[in-house]
């Protein structure tokens, strides 16, 4: 994927600097990590530092002092993590501030001013966006909304030759709605499309079923963007399902809470045995935190010292990121099968037992697993 | 200072890495600062993880993975900063634990014991300290305790060949308790000696006149550690009263309040007009924080992302570091005289003024220096 600010490996995973910043991470160090994509957060960065300055420095690449990609949500996210605080009408979506109850209008308009202002090198249109368990009329408001958003997104769009405008499809799991969506936004300009609505808790036969539905049906000389997913299972199962981006704050929070992630699944560092494991989190990772520390030392620092959370949190964006990196390198090499075989087996070692839902998605997608 | 983890320019900062981690810093990062000491706390490591499990993975420069020098304090200190839940006898100090209510007992033979299983490079000798302010007799039965508990810190000591005990000089600002406790001091086998019971809100002139009575008393051979100082002005200032080692957490403390040091003195970047200051911290300055991001950026930071804490700590402590480099080679240049007067110049440029005890601290040490 070819970008203003440099080439992506697709599948790609994108960590999220939802304010700004990393949550304990400093870009030098996503730099170092091998990240090429960020996403940023427009509904944050339009309370603060506001538009008007990071356009007065030249975009938020200046601000943060970023030279590789960046991605602007459009604020739309926001009206189910704080749907007590917002108002959605045909005109937009009202937020009243946490802080200080100041209303904050949100447009289509002012969502895409904003995301000019920020410079992205991918934006996506503000959508209409309900909490994926939601059924009938609203849900059904909601994705055709996001149709007519879209159009006004687009005429409002200043910087065609520099931002690409990414439409969301929408339909929760409901495969009519989602077909209706599907057609409604191919027949706009996009150079890339996300899907929305899905890791909002719905079956996982709902889940990979409706990501069919989208990869089928979109361009398949654009990117598609699976909005929100961001663990391991689900991220290379999706990919394998034709998915080429991926994003979510789970890596970092995760980290937060003392948890790691391995080729065997996650480890909980707060676990008092851990006390006595003088080796790495994982043998052969060449993360600061793995070539430096024993998980004796990190069970330590847990709960007492941020310098934890920074450590497992880089080595959990390594992970990712690596994940990411041999996955694409197998489909480069044509052993697709062979890498997604040997994950599963490693991920469900303990469990003894891979999930039926990967074993029916993988099978769709004419990728046979082997059960453990 | 040569020790055994590397020579140590003096005078010299020490970080304070309280548990066995800095707040908020990397040890890598540490190193990438050019820091050869850093201090380490025995009533932290004591109580987690332990001196048995320190000493089982061969001490905390291999648990932490530091390969440079590491001072260790007694624990003596908690008995101030934790003194409504530590009760003192001539045996020694009883803690109450601030997390289970459980006890740790701390006579001077288990200080020494668990800082040979920690194995820093200078151990620190167990004193009886009470506030500055004491006074009378409880304050000479502190002096006095402190000269018998270090008979029995050195009978103690188990590995003489490889870590070096530094008696604490103690009296406050009583100048009979301080000779006293002098005059005990030297007698004993020592490496290096430290003064102890300042900082403690004492008068500036009691401060720095104590200061001086120490440092000529004690060999001008041996390296002369003042206790918990770590203003810059403090530390120019008694450098040139002939101490070589500081320690301080203020540094980071601040930083996490985000105020960074400069050469024209503290910059408190929560303040709103730094919204719009488009430059780095300090013009010039080489770390991470000021090569990479505006004021305006950390601005933003601060109060929502603890990147901010973490950039504002590295920027404050390489200021520290490199501040303590340039006096360095101003003594190794002969121009001491003058390093002082520009830094003073510089510091006190917006108030206008040095103040009195800072010229006649100078003079004392035959630094003439220029008022504003």
């Amino acid at each position: 994927m070819r970008l203003p600010h440099g080439e992506v490996k697709t599948p790609v995973y994108m960590p999220v600097g939802t304010k700004g910043a990393m949550k304990g991470v400093t870009y030098q160090e996503m730099d170092d990590l091998g990240c090429k994509l960020l996403l940023a957060n427009t509904y944050h960065l339009a309370y603060k530092p506001g538009g008007d300055l990071l356009e007065k420095v030249g975009g938020l690449h200046n601000f943060v002092n970023w030279k590789n990609n960046i991605l602007t949500d459009s604020g739309g996210f926001q009206m189910v993590s704080m749907s007590q605080l917002s108002e959605v009408t045909e005109e937009g979506v009202t937020f009243e501030s946490p802080y200080d109850r100041s209303k904050m209008h949100l447009r289509p308009e002012d969502s895409i001013h904003t995301q000019n202002q920020i410079g992205a090198d991918i934006i996506m249109a503000l959508d209409d966006v309900v909490k994926t368990a939601t059924a009938g009329l609203r849900m059904q408001e909601a994705s055709e909304r996001t149709t007519r958003w879209l159009d006004r997104d687009i005429a409002a769009h200043k910087r065609k030759h520099d931002q690409n405008l990414f439409p969301i499809v929408q339909g929760g799991v409901d495969s009519k709605l989602r077909e209706q969506s599907l057609n409604d936004l191919i027949q706009r300009e996009a150079n890339g499309y996300a899907i929305g609505g899905l890791a909002g808790g719905e079956d996982k036969a709902d889940f990979w079923k409706t990501v069919v539905q989208c990869t089928t049906k979109l361009p398949k000389n654009k990117p598609r963007y699976l909005m929100g997913v961001g663990y391991p299972v689900d991220i290379v199962v999706c990919s394998c399902l034709g998915v080429d981006m991926f994003d979510c704050v789970f890596s970092t929070r995760t980290a937060r809470f003392g948890t790691a992630f391995t080729e065997h699944g996650f480890l909980k560092l707060k676990n008092n045995e851990i006390a006595n494991v003088f080796e790495p989190i994982q043998k052969g990772c060449q993360c600061q935190a793995c070539k430096n520390y024993t998980q004796s030392y990190l069970h330590y620092l847990i709960a007492k010292e941020e310098v934890a959370c920074h450590l497992i949190s880089i080595h959990n964006l390594n992970y990712l990121i690596q994940l990411m990196l041999n996955l694409h390198q197998s489909i480069i090499d044509g052993k697709l099968t062979g890498f997604v075989n040997g994950f599963l087996k490693n991920w469900y070692q303990r469990e003894g037992k891979i999930p039926q839902w990967v074993i029916e998605a993988l099978e769709y997608a004419r990728l046979p697993i082997e059960q453990l």
